[in-house]
């Protein structure tokens, strides 16, 4: 199957701008402090209703920003999404153009012609939110480690805080994939009168523990790398590089199924016939991308954000949280519809977390819509799979 | 199932020391380079027959050393094996135990008291053998990464050497698990009249596409930490500990199933009751272990050995090196028997590796014996299913 198969029809938002808006109140979080001054980054598409009845929100992953669909000319809008199918494409589409644009748009899954959706940059982010990157107004300089760990939660009420002053006060929907659809989640635990329906997308009610390990293992290579400066690094010429690198290395990795790695680069070598007996030059394909991906990453995106948004998602646990450890009692308050899509080759977020879910949906009486589509793209599906993800959408929203 | 009925019966070698060889003649490698005063330690294991055809050759993996049985007082015998299990043995059974005691001893799985076992530590090793931080003759200083970049090959070349040197030029058997196994191989087609049979476990012919980029991201890590120094960091005070310790615990994780972390670990938190909103505290079970892990591991291995010896297990390919690109006519040569055996949950060295050899020696209508254990470990079984390899390995060699 080529990438163009994977293509949805629909027309393209346009050029859009990314807006920036400056909370008025302090945002309260998990850990006890508060964060005044918020700023959030958001771009919307689409007409709002005068009812203001037909706001879909859609939610970022760990590496993505505000900036979801249609084309912009902002200079670091290098569109790097996550996984080696989605950035070709972005190359063949030519750059500025959102992360979701395939799913965003007039006849698209989320249809513009129907639909407000809005798009934020989540807190903690480095793309116009408020994050480690932005300056603490205690102490004039980056808040670099000094920022407050953040959860789910506090990316919600973020969001939340945003639409308000937006005048919206009611979700026809919010989407995401992987810790997109933690956000989805969210909101349909903490604020059930607010949300007719979630879509999760590749993601789950909690990481299983490998997943906790392998984003610990890139916290870890970030950490490691002396330029992180105990994560001060910000303004001393010097910034954790190396070990973002290796980071997005790993997180590249799980991002692709062990079939979707062979078919794209096999065991074929690099720049050479045979091997070169060299320790340090990529001897194969596979090695010289990943270090490709690693340099590409590295200067557009923040290590204290990768940081902090590894851990938000690692610590997110619906029944923890909200169930004392029993995830039936933690969505028994979910009033919204549900919409949960896994996909078969996910071992990052495998199918099972959605299942777990929707078995608990349904034990609970919920209306809840679960499917699996057997796609050999591992996690990077929920950017890739637009063209059967659409249906299935599409549907879900006119239910 | 509990550790404890993975054990195996027969005995124990006892009390052995590591003995030490330097090679009389100069060791060609693949490069084009020699090696010459190449130094090997290794172990023996019962009693060789009068007709020296009793001779069992065992062979490590990525991180072990030549201590392959019984017990031993060296200072830096700390036994850490590869995996989370073997390791908690290697503490319940005290110290200094070889890393395949459970198969090597009377009435093991490689019966000391039928065959004469050799356990060689291996080129480029860190333990004895001639590796990257051994003095180079030339200049008088360690040679770090001045050290010739080698493979399968040439590691077996020098266990020829050695047996040459012992008076030994037959093999009853080799036999290991992952580069170990890779070692077997290379032994059976490329001197195929000195090898009665082979038992390569846990093994392939090739290391699949996304183990080749594991194995990278591991070297990745290593070489991007300014400690590594360009690779002469021996005799500065500084080596790479924090980029091995990124690498170990990538390892680590591949080793391991995702459901063996998650029955170990799942989601339990560490040292807390909820969650503390620490940025590099480890918060969970598992993010406290992959630190532990990474810096006991630090403490015992040479990270310049990590990377060649990384670099030889990605480029050994069977049918690359002695079939132009056909496994078939690679392995047409052998003329072993061959036992292999793999486990349905390693997904590093997953049993189709096993299964394509064992195809192609069968079209090939050679004697081979094929068997995938069911087993949770991941890729640690070969460490930790010892009860149910023996029988396998004991038949095998009887017939």
């Amino acid at each position: 199957m080529t990438a163009t198969t994977l293509r949805t029809a629909g027309g393209s938002v346009g050029h859009v701008e990314t807006s920036f808006l400056e909370l008025p109140v302090a945002v309260p979080l998990d850990c006890g402090r508060a964060l005044s001054g918020v700023r959030v980054a958001y771009e919307t598409y689409g007409t709002l209703s005068p009812a203001r009845d037909n706001v879909i929100l859609v939610c970022h992953a760990l590496s993505g920003d505000a900036h979801a669909a249609g084309s912009t000319s902002a200079p670091n809008a290098v569109r790097t999404r996550d996984g080696f199918g989605a950035e070709e494409r972005d190359a063949e589409r030519g750059r500025g153009l959102g992360w979701w644009d395939g799913m965003i748009g007039p006849g698209k899954a989320f249809d513009t012609d129907r639909f407000f959706v809005v798009s934020t940059n989540l807190l903690g982010g480095c793309a116009g939110t408020t994050g480690p990157s932005s300056l603490d107004p205690q102490t004039g300089r980056a808040y670099g480690s000094d920022f407050p760990v953040i959860t789910v939660s506090d990316m919600v009420r973020v969001q939340r805080a945003l639409l308000t002053e937006l005048g919206i006060s009611r979700l026809a929907a919010v989407a995401g994939g992987s810790l997109g659809g933690m956000q989805a989640l969210e909101w349909a635990v903490g604020f059930p009168e607010e949300v007719d329906a979630i879509i999760p997308i590749a993601s789950t009610h909690s990481l299983h523990p490998q997943g906790v390990a392998w984003n610990a293992i890139a916290r870890n290579a970030i950490t490691a790398d002396p330029d992180w400066q105990g994560g001060h690094y910000h303004g001393t010429g010097r910034a954790p590089t190396a070990g973002m690198g290796v980071a997005r290395m790993v997180g590249h990795i799980t991002y692709l199924s062990a079939m979707s790695v062979n078919n794209k680069f096999g065991r074929r070598l690099h720049g050479a016939d045979d091997i070169r007996y060299d320790l340090t030059t990529p001897e194969f394909e596979v090695e010289n991308y990943l270090r490709h991906q690693a340099d590409t990453f590295v200067k557009r995106f923040d290590a204290n954000t990768y940081l902090y948004t590894s851990r938000a998602l690692s610590y997110f646990d619906l029944a923890r949280q909200y169930g004392d450890g029993d995830l039936r009692r933690a969505i028994r308050r979910v009033s919204a519809r549900t919409l949960l899509i896994a996909f078969s080759s996910d071992w990052l977020y495998p199918p099972q977390g959605s299942q777990e879910l929707a078995a608990a949906l349904r034990a609970e009486e919920k209306d809840v819509e679960y499917h699996v589509i057997d796609a050999p793209y591992g996690h990077d599906c929920f950017l890739l799979e637009e063209a059967r993800q659409t249906p299935l959408i599409r549907a879900f929203l006119d239910g």
